[in-house]
């Protein structure tokens, strides 16, 4: 498995892994009724620097790394990340992880933050927590998930050094 | 004192008191090279829910109100406020802030977020917590402010029901 930066060839590569992603309503605010116009642009639109996983030619996997917030607080990093339902349990979401906190450094910022972790997401959660995220604020059912209903969303933190 | 629907007509008050309120640098991420053209987008682009405060004909202040999030978390409502700082002490925030929970109310959502309340704008979260709102997240060194340096956020909440 190689990370490299993503490119506009990789688009319908996106759009598929994006759709399996949201499909289950688990884990993204997007809906199914979301266009693949839309899930390309918040992977590949202007501004945003997103790396793919591939293995073997295929992409397996994605991220984005943008500030969190403009001017004042654009020292903070976000970060999205999408695997393959087919390509769960094989390290892909590690992989990125550790990938995009070493790229956000590069790149100088201070600190990454991921706005809204669904928090029924506790393979999502565990694998945060080892990549030394904490969780700093509890957003009460914030989240409408497909089967649970509303439920909480955090908010996790790490410095970058 | 009257609250009503911002207007296109209210561009040229909206970007006064926006850059006023921005200049010091100690509540809002914007920095000083925010274009006029991106402070009256941010309170009058498409899909905003905007009012200001109008008192003998003047504009002296406004507030936003947008779904916190797309699809799964937009039953929760965001807003921003902004008050003309030559009318501070006269009860407008407060005004606005009853104002929003009642609109917000009107429209069906849920709760409302503030994402990033700057935690030494204490004059700020007195207020929002006066009016239900409660700390439920902190974003270390999260905002630069520009006298104090890097200084904590916070994200506060509170059902509207």
């Amino acid at each position: 498995m190689i990370i490299r930066r993503a490119t506009a060839a990789d688009a319908a590569s996106i759009w598929t892994i994006f759709r399996a992603v949201i499909a289950p309503g688990d884990t993204y605010s997007f809906t199914a009724a979301t266009t693949e116009r839309d899930a390309v642009a918040y992977f590949l639109g202007p501004g945003i620097t997103s790396f793919v996983a591939e293995d073997e030619g295929r992409i397996i996997g994605m991220y984005k790394l943008i500030p969190n917030r403009i001017g004042r607080g654009s020292h903070v990093a976000n970060a999205s990340f999408m695997v393959d339902p087919s390509a769960h349990g094989r390290g892909v979401g590690r992989a990125l992880g550790e990938h995009c906190l070493q790229e956000a450094l590069q790149q100088g910022y201070e600190a990454m933050q991921f706005n809204f972790v669904v928090s029924t997401n506790t393979a999502g959660i565990a694998l945060w927590k080892k990549l030394g995220f904490e969780i700093v604020g509890t957003l009460p059912k914030a989240f409408e998930h497909a089967t649970l209903g509303k439920v909480d969303a955090y908010v996790m933190h790490r410095f970058l050094r």
